[in-house]
């Protein structure tokens, strides 16, 4: 049985997402476009925030699996789902699975945070562990799907999962619209660069002048060199950082040459530059933005790129982030 | 100089809160109507969170102050606002003030949160501080007022207030029907009253049938009592608690004839109940409530009402909380 469950596709568009969104219409939360008017004032330029924490699962991850999951044939879909993922697609898959009444098996990091380990298992489905720096989590699932006849769900490469994600992009658009704000710049936190390949082809078709950058944590800049040298590379270490959700060993074969087409670059932020951020966010926006989700958010509040007199967008990713590690950086802000 | 700038009305109706929204349209938030499908299965029920939280300056008290002012003639507003606040209103009408370029001065307790009062000073507005225990506001606002030429903005005993206010249940009832939902019960945070009598009217008038209870903290069900025994009745003591938002002394003499026609009861709940339930609506729903906006969440959170198998609305009023708080409250969670 076949792990792979797409081909690489010659092209990936607009049309793409727009189906997507009428598949999941009804279902997916339009998240809100938050603004704040202090935070406005300390940048010196117009801050608009997606707030994809506040999606489903608490994350945008919810989106592309549902759409991948509400494409497949009811057969396929009814023999079971597998997922690999340290937390965020692990919630969304799990949920979508627990929605169309599919079994859904995960196969998450032993080191994932706590609450995302938790919610997967509440949502029904059935979790495998493996070392992250040991094991193989592709050589573990490919055998589960082997035994058990179940269809993979990639995490990003897959042009379903792209397109799910991207309508997060379709409403921004709409709601900078709705303000009368045209962005000059967008920025989204980025791992195997699913969300981002979505959400800049969604943005950019609104935008054409809209410059799109990719944020990463400090020693996960893959996307950021693949940028630049023009081809894909991988990271050559493994370093700490508190970014779990998008700590990805290379850019996705599919979603990197559709960011290559739509980016302006890569930005990186650290662990400090995203706690600032995070704590920023609690006080200013009142919502719960987890590390890895709150890059884009850092790169803006740390000045990573000049926003003066500009409109800026940040999509907030994700909110999945223990309560403990919350606590600690509220503290230390305080 | 009269400080009163309304008179008691003969009544307060679905037209009000109209006109209100019509006023303020484009420039209030629409706040998203959140959900968790982990909530809904802990309770057996639907429960629908309008998140206040997310509305500018992070309260529904901008929704009020800013049709207040709206509604004022320019060359009265332009001589300047004058408020008393323990924080909410404060920085709802300090920025409203903002807007329409004219000066504010706002009355805070000595022991209101560092945050609101920073918040406050940071829209541009002047702050007069007094102790809660010894001095009277109303005293102090009368003599700058009278000083200055001040228009007082009082924060709820107005019927421009209350409509504004109000909006939020017009929202509310169109969010409800976006989702098919037909809530049976609401429950709303309630102090002096003035978010309660317009979220009521609007929300009774789209689903007749809805029973709605006001939710306050222990010692401070001023309008449960007074709705049992169909008269305002004070509060005798203040005793100490965490919900600074909403520890008001008696029903407001405006408010308190909407909400005994609108509303079912009164609940209370205890400082540990909101403690629990801000730290669910991290977890959950990714967002920060304040522990005076958390009380309606807390009430059904703690089984104060059947809900099994209802849709219940609750109001996240306000998500201004001291960090030291939130991290104390996250960390005792764990």
């Amino acid at each position: 049985m076949p792990l792979a469950t797409t081909e690489p596709v010659a092209d990936f568009s607009l049309s793409d997402i727009q189906a997507a969104a009428a598949r999941i219409d009804g279902v997916v939360r339009c998240t809100p476009l938050l603004e704040s008017a202090r935070l406005n004032d300390r940048i010196g330029g117009r801050l608009l925030v997606k707030a994809e924490c506040l999606q489903h699962t608490g994350s945008f991850k919810f989106r592309g699996a549902y759409n991948r999951l509400a494409a497949m044939d009811p057969e396929t879909r009814g023999r079971g789902i597998l997922a690999y993922s340290s937390g965020n697609h692990a919630q969304g898959v799990a949920r979508a699975a627990q929605m169309f009444g599919v079994p859904a098996t995960i196969i998450m990091p032993r080191d994932a945070p706590a609450m995302k380990q938790r919610n997967t298992a509440e949502y029904g489905a059935t979790i495998v562990l493996y070392d992250r720096h040991g094991e193989s989590r592709e050589a573990i699932g490919r055998q589960i799907a082997a035994d058990q006849g179940l269809t993979l769900v990639k995490p990003y490469d897959d042009p379903l999962i792209m397109a799910g994600q991207g309508t997060s992009g379709l409403e921004c658009a709409r709601q900078c619209a709705a303000l009368d704000a045209v962005p000059d710049l967008a920025l989204a936190p980025t791992g195997g660069g699913g969300l981002m390949a979505g959400f800049s082809t969604a943005m950019k078709a609104a935008f054409p002048d809209l410059r799109l950058f990719a944020v990463e944590p400090e020693g996960y800049d893959d996307t950021a060199r693949s940028l630049q040298s023009g081809t894909r590379v991988a990271n050559t270490a493994t370093p700490a950082s508190i970014c779990d959700a998008i700590m990805t060993p290379e850019p996705g074969e599919l979603t990197f040459p559709v960011n290559q087409r739509t980016l302006a670059g890569g930005l990186t932020v650290s662990d400090g530059e995203v706690r600032k951020a995070m704590a920023d966010a609690f006080a200013e926006l009142k919502i719960v933005i987890e590390p890895g989700g709150c890059v884009a958010l850092a790169a803006v509040l740390a000045g990573k790129l000049p926003v003066a007199g500009r409109t800026v967008v940040v999509v907030a990713s994700g909110g999945n982030v223990d309560p403990a590690l919350f606590a600690d950086i509220l503290a230390q802000a305080t």
